[in-house]
């Protein structure tokens, strides 16, 4: 159960063959009852692909209404010119024709490798049966969520009860695991009752407090797309805060489930910086530190070597006094005042030993907090990534 | 022959036991004449480590003049708190007992693991020894070079003629090889004849243009610091041009030689970005390329996948028209106006089964252009970072 949780959704899945191994490779969720509040957040890549440029044209042109998101894997769709742009816009008219909506009231998500150009005979000879195979069950819901895999080993799907709505989610998650096709494509549904504008501002806030506080390499996707379509069937009218509240719940566990499937990485690592003069800037060192190849192949040698740590930090572009930091693997302190201390070696040693690696930076200047989520850095990140064949 | 090929430099080096393997990791590098006008350019980390700091004060204070650099390897003397500035400042004003000058005519420079106190005694008691072993030929220019290696496999100095003067110069090279031991260091001497002012100008451009254009991993090390002594014993009057020039030639030499050093690499790539707005912009897009964990895995794994050059490019925050861009593997074009062009296959793959590889970007926007010096991401970077034991 997932995208069809809350009522009044349809979803279905299939292999159209845009994989040559024949995998499922084609989604489609959808508001059985035709166009409602939607809204998405996309990369900033300057690259954008060409469903990402479609599918913000069409949030434009509708409004912030849609009645379906359909999905590909396999092909990015992206770098491959206006034809590229020319074959995401005809899976929505193809969706649009076989829901009876118009085209820019479908929104389209793909994944796979970039420059390759799409092939649509597949796709247009899918989409009808796509449609038609629509269902609004867990096993439906289910076969979209595959459909969507690309080197993701698990289908991530969740349901969040709120008082009064219900919000279901997809995601294939390549993020913390396989960024050779590092795209992050996540599908919300809810039927909470919401305007567009307020659907637009939690799901921006969602997104901003799960997703992008987790990284793997610090490389940001073309394809990355994260959509929500609320049709207000429960007929619930929630505030900003409930709704922000249920699908920042539906992301958190997406990207926990995201983390949980890092199959290249031996290590999921959560750096929390306190003491900063800012959230903002919290953040910022947060972020170098998990970007770091040094920290990350710190962690997968389970070496606590805090002096890269610093290092990170000193040069993170934010306020900074050495003299102020304090630094904790696993909550034992290994540096204050910015020198070594005296601590129980064994306990950082078992702590660095585990799965779940907890790194605290006090910067002692201010009350600004951060964290991000990240992976170590070793054979397995290479073995996913040096080759696309 | 390297920093005492210029006329009136003597060097020296030791080991003094720092590093436990009893290698040599203590060096001297001095104007047989005392006090001559210096420069330095040092790390942009916050964390600075205590020579950076020693260093820094020393030449404000000397109005840009210094007798010499002691240098030390095995411990980077870095979040070592007041007793390592203690610790720095205790090498200067014994070196500077030693020559007959002031402590801070003396300059001080240290590669090796951070946050580690510094062990000053063997460091006391071999400075005297280092004092006394000065000598102005080719093998104590040698023992020098030779003292400041950390993971280095090759021992690296340079001799640059130039009209009417001449450069030496050594450096330990980690920029490109381990960045266990980050830290680049660099030590110049010149028997040109310039005040501290055109010095120091001369010595920022020729880095700017040098060692600024190479990456690792985007890291910025605590004690990277590169300095010149300039004793005019040429009676050559040199202007900025022929300065900045020479010194520049010597730079990059070094550089080259770093990049030669990449043990843990099996590929050294050379990133070109034409046709952006500005050569500003050129080069934060050639860095980002460069820094991308994803390109450095595919040069590892000797594959074009252009499309994370493209999705790279994107996210650079440069000015960015997809539809503009072409790249080329090797000076063979795998992508124009955005999308895959016809290409010779087999001559791409041949260029990446190479150690060199190139690599060129054309925003079609502009006349900026810049460059960046890398390498890949493999096994061996892993097997050199993942502990420092």
């Amino acid at each position: 159960m997932s995208v069809t949780a809350p009522r009044g959704f349809v979803a279905s899945g299939l292999a159209c063959g845009i994989k040559a191994t024949g995998a499922p490779d084609l989604a489609l969720v959808a508001s059985a009852a035709g166009a409602v509040p939607a809204a998405g957040v996309f990369t900033a890549n300057l690259a954008a692909a060409a469903p990402v440029q479609v599918s913000r044209a069409h949030l434009a042109a509708s409004a912030g209404r849609a009645a379906a998101v359909v999905l590909s894997s396999g092909n990015a769709n992206a770098a491959t010119g206006a034809p590229g742009v020319a074959g995401a816009e005809r899976m929505c008219a193809l969706v649009g024709e076989g829901l009876g909506v118009g085209a820019d009231e479908v929104l389209v998500c793909q994944t796979g490798l970039i420059g390759i150009p799409f092939p649509l005979p597949p796709v247009e000879a899918g989409i009808p049966l796509l449609v038609q195979a629509r269902l609004a069950d867990r096993e439906a819901a289910r076969r979209a969520a595959t459909a969507i895999m690309t080197t993701d080993t698990m289908c991530k799907e969740v349901v969040v009860e709120a008082a009064g709505f219900t919000v279901g989610a997809m995601a294939k998650g390549a993020a913390m695991l396989a960024p050779n096709m590092a795209t992050m494509l996540a599908v919300l549904t809810t039927d909470a009752r919401c305007d567009p504008a307020l659907l637009s501002g939690a799901l921006r806030a969602a997104v901003e407090g799960t997703f992008n506080r987790m990284t793997v390499d610090g490389c940001t996707s073309t394809n990355d797309t994260v959509v929500v379509l609320a049709n207000g069937e429960s007929a619930t009218a929630v505030g900003r805060e409930a709704l922000t509240d249920a699908l920042g719940r539906a992301c958190g566990d997406l990207a926990g489930m995201m983390a949980a499937d890092a199959e290249g990485a031996t290590k999921v690592a959560h750096v929390v910086v306190t003491g900063a003069v800012s959230d903002d800037e919290a953040h910022r060192a947060a972020r170098k530190v998990a970007d770091s190849a040094l920290v990350k192949c710190s962690l997968n040698g389970e070496d606590p070597y805090w002096g890269r740590v610093v290092s990170e930090l000193g040069s993170a572009g934010v306020a900074f006094d050495l003299d102020r930091v304090e630094l904790s693997y696993g909550g034992v302190a290994v540096c204050r005042a910015g020198v070594a201390v005296e601590h129980d070696d064994k306990a950082v040693r078992d702590h660095m030993q585990g799965r779940a690696i907890e790194l605290t930076c006090d910067l002692g200047l201010g009350a600004g907090t951060g964290a991000v989520l990240f992976t170590d850095l070793g054979y397995g990140y290479i073995d996913e990534n040096r080759t696309t064949s």
